[in-house]
């Protein structure tokens, strides 16, 4: 049977360029840290992509992009990182949403049992209130982390604005955004947002999983206002340690150029796919749109309520015809337990039990969009009866 | 030219076995995590690879291995996981030896400014002091951290024994070694040796850079005794979120399932190759060689300190005629200063100036082995006179 593949947000298909670069750099042995020639090779391969990488993320110079071992892991290293550094001492107030991923939410709960206050701010309808965010940033607010694009819902949010609203308050602030879902699909720049820490995932724009980075600006670096999380040799200008995984920093650099090359035609392609998608499923009986109507969206997600039909059972139908998505984000499939994210949004504990995500690849093809649009449709038909 | 490469305590190329894994799973890009079968092909995948470290670590059942980005994070799960797990509340004492890999050493240092105490047992030439140990390790020591083989000197330290004598003082202690220098080829074995969490990386034995591995004990897991150091989607039995390296995952398991089949023949093929190696080298005038003479020996391992050439110095002559080592640990290539664990075997400021790391693997010849006593004494005859 034909892949369908709609579950891009939770990771996508290597892309050519991907490939070709990990193939490469299969003979690219060398220790980037040692001293010697084979060495100094990999160290290029490793700075090279740094730089298509500080490139893509419009940095104002003297900004650094540290590689990391995942998305999840970047997210990490921006909020333990910056609650360890010295210069946080003046304050112990981080401040996000109610709807983060869990690699910010579940940091930030850690580091609230150490001490730390943490403010979350709702985002109802896939909306930061802004209200909230003003009068919770305080002086005592080293941190502010909101992502650009929720992973579930699909909002997306005006980070520009967001870090203008929370600098005006505090100009100490940092401003993280958690650009995973964002990156190479919405603006994700650290010049024109003034976003501080900048956390961008491989494995969401057709790199490998087991790759990601963390952008940190000039500033942040100069007040040392960040610290590692992971300890040890001094890899990468001492923020992380570990040996370099040089295959798949080359692959991430070689996936971000191609992206870069092609972002336009995709990011249009996928646009209009996405209404397509959107429109047709809007037609459907029982079938409810949750991804906010605004401008502001996701390029790629749609999240859709089915009533009466819990997520798992459409998922599978879906799947015995060779369509693939979510129920909820990837990362937490494997959990019971209803969606903080779609709680948060404003649905119902049925409701988001009943919830799909679809999202886009810019590979995906009308025929497709109408395959799954009549496979939904046969699904409401037989799967509600059963369920109920 | 030719490359002889004997960096191997660096890093490793590319086993054929680990190749050939990473080409089979550029095709299985799901996310471990989703329910459908393109995830549970990735999953699965995952835990194949699982179950053989597991095998190769001698578990005794109900232990697990959590997939790490590298050594390194292993070691910090290690340290950080167990200094923050609830268990750990009836104590505030590290105790690791004054010779550990950074990634050891600079996480027990980051935790005593967090207020554990740390106790350093001395190694000198090579040998943990016991008495310091036994001194050392008291009702309120959580975790004792003492590596297997260590990546300078080449020493190997007899874990069982260790393991014995901590937990004799203190039955709840948990016993972690990094194996990092020592998986396939020295004995590290959770059964045999009584330890609770070994650390291994893939990039040590042919898979590549970027996955490592913590195995952790059914004990520790019972007892809740070891938290996550990387929070967010609850992946790894929740130890370790982050989207999964499946690719470096599969050719991790494949590296150590060659490794294992052939251990015994590349075992004895290494041995054999560095005792004819330390033979010669021995000859050399102005050679000195620091790993210990006992039986407790790094087959791959040898430290030769040259007097009065620098060891970066010497490293670029051997380079130019196509030999690559390493001059102290590749992880601390890149930083000034003098090496810690050459100075913790008793070597002076200068001696381990001088000092070059000499690592030997399995595809190394005596040919090469010739050809780098010859390049040493060539470059003995030409270098003293310039450097001095």
């Amino acid at each position: 049977m034909k892949v369908i593949y709609m579950d891009n947000s939770a990771t996508t298909p290597l892309c050519d360029a991907a490939r070709q670069a990990m193939t490469e750099a299969f003979e690219l042995y060398g220790n980037p840290s040692s001293l010697h020639l084979l060495g100094v090779r990999s160290e290029r391969i490793v700075n090279k992509a740094r730089g298509i990488l500080l490139g893509a993320l419009g940095d104002t110079a003297k900004g650094r992009v540290y590689f990391t071992g995942s998305g999840t892991e970047a997210n990490n290293l921006a909020l333990f990182g910056t609650a360890y550094a010295k210069a946080s001492n003046v304050g112990k107030r981080i401040v996000i949403t109610d709807s983060e991923h869990p690699s910010v939410s579940a940091c930030a709960s850690e580091l609230e049992k150490r001490g730390f206050q943490i403010v979350r701010i709702p985002t109802e309808n896939g909306i930061v209130n802004e209200e909230a965010l003003l009068s919770s940033v305080d002086g005592k607010t080293f941190l502010v982390s909101i992502m650009t694009v929720n992973n579930e819902s699909g909002a997306e949010y005006d980070i520009k604005r967001l870090v203008k609203l929370c600098k005006r308050v505090n100009p100490d602030v940092i401003f993280h955004t958690d650009a995973t879902q964002a990156f190479m699909k919405a603006q994700v720049n650290a010049k024109l947002t003034g976003a501080d820490l900048i956390t961008v995932s491989g494995h969401k724009i057709g790199a490998p999983k087991g790759i990601g980075a963390l952008y940190v600006s000039g500033d942040v670096i100069k007040r040392k206002a960040i610290s590692p999380h992971i300890f040890g040799g001094g890899q990468e200008g001492g923020i992380r340690s570990g040996t370099e995984n040089v295959i798949h920093i080359h692959a991430f650099g070689a996936a971000v150029e191609y992206g870069m090359k092609n972002y336009s035609e995709n990011l249009k392609n996928t646009e209009i796919l996405r209404k397509y998608a959107v429109d047709a499923l809007s037609r459907l009986d029982g079938v409810r749109i949750n991804t906010p109507k605004s401008e502001r969206v996701s390029p790629s997600i749609i999240s859709v309520t089915v009533n009466g039909i819990k997520s798992e059972v459409m998922l599978h139908h879906l799947e015995s015809e060779g369509i693939y998505v979510s129920s909820g984000s990837a990362c937490s499939s494997h959990h019971k337990g209803v969606s903080q994210a779609m709680t948060a949004f404003g649905l119902t504990e049925d409701e988001s039990d009943s919830t799909i995500r679809i999202s886009l690849g810019y590979n995906n093809t009308f025929d497709e969009c109408d395959a799954l649009v009549s496979s939904l449709k046969s699904g409401i038909a037989t799967l509600a009866t059963k369920v109920r």
